[in-house]
């Protein structure tokens, strides 16, 4: 992990200084929880978690961080001094990474010193709001994928990234969300992700003819190479390429697939596949990208596109136009009590709380419940100690268990919540003790002391 | 800058073991442009030129890269060994950083043996389109600020930046598209850029009452501090705030501003203003912070709001709703001749090109024109040499130096490309000798035959 100590708000910074100034330094409790779903999402896939625990037991400001914060001139010496063995010494709960939260369920719950647990926030969200807007709109072109011909989804984003971590961890995200692999090598390297590859147009063109090209692409990948067929007429493309197939085939190879990569990828795939199954080329699949989402993927399925595969770009990588999540962080203890803010825009519910989460009859979830942390209800508690006294107590999964612990998670939503326009939305009940405490402090709030109003 | 030889993706990879492997090798030149422009966008500010010049330059397979390509199994041991040593010897032709560019002018041409030239497409793009999209995104935040009482924009994006990476050379291209400068540490640390921080309504709660929180950081911060006066009512925020202000000129110190961060910004900054100048704290600025963006202050500038600084974050940071821009590499000439795609929505100018951007009486840009390299015509050529035979022969400019450009081609574009709402787009005319070429090829190619056809 590169060094995050700076990565953070210079808010973080002088809020700390004023705690530690003014001897404001008891343990206090945030939430981080994601205020709303965009319009259509009907849930979201919780990821950055085991990012965010390292970096939270981790952190450390190197002495070059602190010669630069002293050239900043914003701060005394002795603060300066305090930051040199500033770290973490509270405790965290997580939920699992890949986990379906909702909005206004914590899925990360943070108790420390006053300086420790305020000082996290900024980066916890960097990391936290991205991986898991990722997951989850994978997730989305994933489930639609699954719809539509039991398709596969690849990465193809990491030209349009937003930058390289963007690339790296949005590959790892997709992955989790339900990605087959990605066109990232480096992902595949780093993370162990399979990796996906065929040629651009501007192979095809670099050769006298289509036909040359796809000779000379098979020449170095006979073993189940795939051909981009719509450099110049699909139609003629793909009969180029079941000749290739046909002339693998004698050799004892085989064509894996062809891709289309523009046009009316519906009806263009229905008249590839007639030519390719002509052939007797029936094992060759056909795949396809262009600017895709879940929802073009859903009028494709709809109609009937022989499409085995997709290469999904900028809007997977990127979660365009939704760009960004709402996750926020949140004081919601102190040693003066729960807090609580008012405004029906930004509330936040107070005290330390737990998620239940209750599987119906049919085996899949139900509702679920948030709760005080000190009542103990039927289903399922979604956040668990992952960091106790600054160290951490929850072993990290592999990439694969995690994948896998989301995609069971996601079989068990409940159908209406994996549709690309989601309507109607999950039910969180609210028990009956923070129910209880949100009266009291609603009472004793209501008129503007001490709980914010927004 | 981190080891990106494997950040590609793996088709670029195939592509160049199939020329390694069929001796197709000759010199190439590729242009990186983009496509068009987002809705309502006028110009684009180029960003990223450098990083990619350094990428170019400086890429190398590492042996734990060729290791795992190796695991693969896509891969010949000859390639693997001519990978070993393979890295970028041809030239680079590179306008400026910060330079307006519009749509299909050529921000980098590179000339190379054909592996070299397709090779670094990937992570051109990568950097390319993230940074340019946010320094141009910023520029139309500054542009809007500028408008609205003259007042200054920060960069607020870190956390909801799609990860470290973006926050970081998102915050630069902030800087170099005309923020002032940022709240993110790190950046200002590693780039220098001026950092800026108050509190969080986090920090008013954590203490019994707004005023002794505010008391509490005003003892820690007393050159300058600026208060955040929204956690529980802005006006009576603004009278704690004046009263604190009052305070700290007895000592002979000053506050610096009031931040508003809910509400009607526009109606509450005046109601503020007020309560700070009847205690004849004319001086102490209000800034804003909200979810906002251009379009946003252009209506509070309307609305006369009395705001000298905005802090903006989510959608400065990630572009949202464009978050990608349709930057793309394009083979435009090899050893058979200038290549060129002839459909309406993808086409490509061919051949090795300039861009000449002329300036009218006024000193304003009036119109650029595409041209051929071969063509001496009047206006500035954008296009310069970077790099050549593979070494650097331009040298970099100092972050502020690239700012201080940026701003001054700004100030040059005409002013109706600098609304948040751009309706006429600036002219880009084709050279006589490019227009020949194109409808030379378009002749030549016309039916499907050797031009791609989208």
């Amino acid at each position: 992990m590169k060094d995050k100590a700076l990565l953070t708000d210079l808010y973080q910074l002088t809020m700390l200084a004023a705690y530690y100034d003014n001897d404001k330094d008891e343990r206090a409790t945030f939430d981080l929880f994601i205020r709303k779903l965009p319009k259509d999402w009907g849930y979201y896939l919780a990821n950055g978690i085991e990012d965010a625990i390292d970096y939270i037991i981790n952190f450390k400001f190197s002495a070059s961080d602190i010669e630069y914060l002293r050239s900043t001139g914003f701060f005394k010496e002795d603060f300066l001094g305090f930051l040199k063995d500033f770290k973490f010494k509270g405790d965290v709960y997580a939920v699992k990474e890949g986990t379906p939260v909702f909005p206004n369920q914590p899925v990360l719950r943070i108790s420390a010193k006053r300086t420790q647990a305020q000082f996290v926030e900024t980066a916890l969200l960097n990391m936290v709001n991205y991986q898991t807007m990722i997951a989850t709109k994978t997730n989305r072109v994933v489930n639609a994928a699954k719809k539509a011909n039991n398709a596969k989804v690849v990465d193809y984003g990491l030209r349009r990234a937003q930058e390289e971590d963007a690339a790296m961890k949005g590959a790892r995200a997709t992955y989790i969300g339900g990605a087959l692999g990605t066109s990232n090598v480096k992902a595949g390297k780093e993370y162990g992700i399979k990796i996906f590859g065929t040629q651009a147009h501007s192979f095809v063109m670099s050769f006298d003819s289509e036909l040359e090209a796809f000779g000379a692409y098979v020449k170095t990948f006979s073993e189940y190479p795939t051909l981009l067929i719509d450099t110049y007429d699909t139609i003629q493309g793909a009969k180029n390429a079941a000749k290739v197939g046909k002339e693998l085939e004698e050799k004892g190879k085989k064509l894996k697939a062809v891709r289309l990569d523009s046009g009316d990828l519906a009806d263009l795939s229905k008249k590839v596949r007639e030519i390719l199954d002509q052939q007797g080329l029936t094992y060759v699949d056909i795949v396809a990208s262009n600017d895709l989402n879940e929802y073009k993927i859903d009028e494709l399925g709809e109609n009937d596109a022989k499409i085995g595969g997709y290469g999904v770009g900028t809007e997977m990588i990127t979660a365009k136009p939704v760009a960004a999540i709402p996750g926020v962080y949140k004081l919601v203890e102190d040693n003066g009590g729960a807090k609580i803010k008012l405004s029906p825009e930004k509330k936040t519910y107070p005290g330390k709380k737990q998620v239940y989460r209750v599987t119906g009859e049919d085996e899949k979830y139900s509702h679920d419940v948030l709760a005080l942390d000190s009542e103990k209800l039927e289903g399922e508690p979604l956040l668990e100690l992952a960091v106790k006294d600054g160290k951490r107590v929850r072993a990290k999964r592999s990439l694969d268990e995690t994948r896998d612990y989301a995609l069971r998670c996601v079989d068990k939503l409940p159908e209406h919540l994996k549709q690309s326009e989601v309507k109607e939305h999950y039910e969180m009940k609210i028990s009956k003790g923070l129910n209880q405490l949100i009266n009291e402090l609603t009472e004793k709030y209501g008129n503007n002391h001490g709980g914010k109003k927004k």
